[in-house]
């Protein structure tokens, strides 16, 4: 038989885990993205083709490591792996949503999930880094590729916006859908490759509180910041997810309610800071245009949960090494940089279709659309 | 270790009930509400705010009746609790909504949930009724609880309906999101917290069987009522759903399918006759303004659920005393009546920012919205 | 007491399996058929409405085949069973979208199910075919039965299309809804009823990786066939799930990964292709209008599905004979056409209410709708 088959509870389990992580990506970060008013079809169909494809190359690459008798086999483990490498592209994608073709993506995504795996075994495998929600390999790894190939296909003509990369209010309802998705099935996605039962526990409520808390201060930050106390949909759309990332390395650790509940809080602070002061200057100063906001959403609060990890592993609250925590988040961060530069000078080569400055965020251009 | 960890089995088919409970609080309840035409982001934005607090202060509510050792310990069965107590708040949101500033629902939410966890404790503690479905505790309720916060915040202005309370073809699609959601997951909800996994399965089923029996009754009575035998949207979207409140006491008590049908079937009719005939004349004559019809969905199914709940213990079917059982209604519409009319008139005091007359169901006064 | 308990573990995977199987007919399903311009709330709502009925008539009708003790005795098994019989009416409700009454479809839930279960027996229990995931008497059946339906209601008069029989941007963006929570739990559809624990893992996993497939040669060939390389919705919304109807008979087997794959890539290429091309002729020289495309989507993926099996099962993958699996589909394909065609003269007769023409694919003759 090819396929291995796990003892029966775990299976329940793992299933019902592995349902949830496919809700949030092909739901979650497909809907998140269809806030721009006219790029829904590309943000929640693209979403389906890199996300089915990525899970097919994900299996490949992450199973080439792991050969059983020459064979790659399949187990729901390995099916939520999978989803996992699929999510550092879709974050990725956020980063270029609307101004990149087809073609370009599925490259990323090819280039992507082999640096992904990459550095996936050297962090699990040679550092012995502990990193359950994937913080670091994936939420800081797929922001900072996402942002390395942004900056490669830096456009000086959308320097000053684009009349389509904005909003409508029905677009943003259906963003909602992605988000509350997320939001919900994120104590799932840090907790669907713990050890034993007892850390899928812990990781469950620690990512139930982080998020928790989170919104609180997405909602009161976004107030605070934003004209006459009203709420800014952009801030709550992604902000109140950053928690879920922040609390990631940490989840399965002991750190109890109070701890989690901090980590998320800090990271709706700095989520919803990061999308009204850092997002404008990252697009004037430095050319990174990242239209999601991925670098506040999965960037700083991953790095946040790579800094959370270190210091919990050095204060005991779980075995390991916080020097080897901290080298897993630089190998993160480095091989998103570098990969993402390299990815991004190849999505830059001419004939790959990328669509003229005009066209962007603009779903005609790829799809039969009726006004 | 600060969590307490229950058995595997269990453990798997409980986390599946929570996610299922938790989609009916953050999806269900959230998207339900964006039928009104310039509402949606408070209806789903409000609603994932007011939540993710409630949980918390529902956790430390209830927990306070449950402490071990001088600490509160978390369970996935506690948070599901803690989802149920968010329900009661987001069922009297439901009666205020378009009318309430998001510090007047936070207040609200610190009150409602109090008294909640006060009530519960008698009903379950002291009363030793059964309500596994919380037909009494949550549904009945949140329901008079929010009519009575209703009744205090009056707006005589608004007698005459308001331009903005009301619907237009894509909310009134975006609120079906949230009522098939509910419809689907409520047999989760009245079975999540069932003493054993045989009641499990039949509050299952017998909740299956209520809701699918109130599908038809609701559709038959809203074609009867309404002009040239057609639909009406609000009472597809709330009416389907009566089943579910209604059944809840008896879900988990032997009543077979045809009781359980029967409680649905009764539960649809009075549900959509309730919002034709009734809603207008709670507005008219008694100054109730119930924005959702909570008093259709919730209000009086819970006291059919309570009812049938007395019934069915006279009759044997669990063990109980019908006496309790009666106090226990008694007692949440008691506490429901009197906390919501001190909670409306804290409510109504003038510095928490409630939105003046023309402001009301409009979503410009608090979120930044582009038209 | 009334009702069947199955052993812990079985009830929890089968809840979990259950509760997918439910969301793909009440959201999938429904929001599937939203992408009509017009027609959303009778899409969803409709849906919803069969459903409900057609789950109580198939509980009965699949019962009355396996009575225990005079008692039709209500299980998990069987109520994905119940929801699985619905699935034969939605899919010929897609053929009929927008051109029939609330009480033809009553009728036509009636009748369809009826058959619908005599059709299964034989299969299951006189012929003893594999049919795990129903390609052959679920989709297979529900095309071609409500296929034959449509040939009966044959309107001249819309063979020049109709103006309300198109979507736009959002009703789009609705119907992807469907799409995708279809995509994501296919795998429980093929899964549920599977014999073993080691069956069931079998036929998720073949079950992702024909989906997997299928999206990418349904995106390829969309590109492929529309003018200037772009993609049209209708062919994502749809022919990206044929790779679940086609692995559906052979889901259980022991196809391999690349089996799957292959099942899955060439259902997405047949599925796309005939909505390109089949569709049209259909409707032009046979009298054939199918709103939903059903015949793409269900009825030739079926047919795949079928072949596949007598194949496999010829191959050794599974014990049967492959001359039964012949038999299978011919009873499947038999049983739909015959019993579709005598259906759908029922449903001609003058007193059902069946829409004049002009007010096809419009909600406004059913519903109470605010423009």
């Amino acid at each position: 038989r090819t396929y291995t088959h796990t003892h029966t509870h775990i299976w329940s389990v793992s299933w019902a885990m592995f349902q949830d992580v496919h809700v949030m990506i092909f739901i979650g970060f497909g809907f998140l993205m269809t806030f721009l008013k006219r790029y829904g079809f590309s943000s929640v169909g693209l979403n389906l083709l890199l996300a089915a494809f990525a899970l097919q190359w994900g299996l490949i690459m992450q199973g080439l490591w792991h050969l059983d008798d020459g064979k790659i086999k399949v187990s729901i483990f390995k099916m939520i792996n999978a989803d996992f490498s699929t999510a550092t592209v879709l974050i990725s994608f956020g980063a270029v949503l609307g101004k990149t073709s087809p073609v370009q993506l599925l490259i990323m995504t090819i280039l992507e999930i082999t640096i992904f795996s990459i550095n996936e075994h050297l962090v699990a495998e040679i550092l012995e880094a502990n990193d359950v929600g994937a913080s670091m390999i994936i939420h800081a790894f797929g922001a900072y590729f996402g942002l390395a190939v942004a900056r490669m296909l830096y456009r000086p003509a959308l320097r000053n916006s684009h009349e389509n990369d904005g909003s409508v209010y029905h677009s943003d309802l259906f963003a909602m859908i992605g988000t509350v998705f997320l939001w919900m099935f994120w104590p799932s996605f840090n907790s669907a490759i713990a050890e034993s039962g007892t850390d899928q526990l812990m990781a469950v409520t620690n990512t139930y509180f982080s998020l928790a808390a989170c919104v609180l201060s997405a909602y009161a930050v976004s107030s605070l910041v934003e004209h006459k106390g009203k709420l800014d949909m952009v801030h709550i759309q992604n902000a109140t997810l950053a928690g879920g990332v922040a609390v990631g390395t940490c989840a399965d650790m002991d750190i109890g309610p109070f701890g989690a509940m901090i980590i998320g809080f800090v990271a709706g602070i700095v989520s919803t800071l990061g999308f009204k002061f850092l997002t404008p200057i990252l697009a004037s100063n430095l050319g990174i245009q990242d239209t999601c906001g991925v670098h506040n959403l999965h960037g700083m609060p991953g790095i946040l949960g790579g800094i959370a990890g270190i210091v919990a592993v050095a204060l005991g609250k779980k075995n390991g090494s916080a020097a080897m925590q901290g080298a897993a988040l630089a190998s993160s961060l480095g091989f998103a940089l570098v990969g993402g530069t390299i990815t991004g000078l190849i999505m830059k080569l001419p004939f790959w279709g990328q669509p003229p400055d005009q066209n962007c965020f603009d779903d005609s251009i790829y799809w039969e659309v009726i006004i």
